[in-house]
């Protein structure tokens, strides 16, 4: 193998890598997929993806708007009330998401015909 | 939201969950780069991933295994000689492998910029 290939290489699995650190995880892309899909509040997006717990939730939140793909939103003083919302810079990852939905697909059907 | 809609939300989720659960972590994506630019032996993965530990590495490729995208070949029975070889089956994940390639490539670049 070339130097050159040799250095693109370890840039490849870094950046799949920072990738990963961003979005992997099993709720990540949930919840910006059930962001997308209407929910906003936090327990509207709770309650739409199931067995996600409110401390697990909380935690992806932040991690999400530290990644600047959601932002939260204060959208009532009193009472408090507060929103998330997909940043446009979220709509980027839409090429990952839409490559990890079809594959997931066709996997489970793979997996399924070598049982 | 239509229930239409609500349904296929649900079922894109798990799609989604089902390929972090095969593709997701920080290693597999990286060992699959590693094995497609050259290197099959258990020690030249290794050595080409920084950082990754024997034990994992061991683990991992036991997990792609039986997910059909590599295979474990005995190449020579005395020595033994063992070889990992990606199937063809494991080229079905290029578009997801590239959408994180770049999207993590510029990811980078956009948290630089923020700090």
């Amino acid at each position: 193998m070339e130097v050159q290939d040799e250095i693109n290489f370890q840039e490849k699995i870094k950046w799949v890598q920072d990738t990963m650190f961003v979005l992997g995880g099993k709720w990540k892309l949930a919840i910006i997929i059930a962001m997308y899909h209407g929910n906003k509040r936090f327990n509207d997006i709770s309650i739409s993806i199931p067995t996600i717990t409110n401390r697990v939730l909380s935690k992806e939140l932040k991690h999400l708007e530290e990644n600047l793909l959601i932002k939260r939103v204060v959208v009532s003083d009193y009472p408090i009330k507060v929103e998330y919302r997909l940043t446009e810079y979220c709509y980027t990852i839409s090429e990952v998401l839409i490559a990890m939905e079809n594959w997931g697909k066709q996997h489970r059907e793979k997996i399924k015909k070598k049982e």
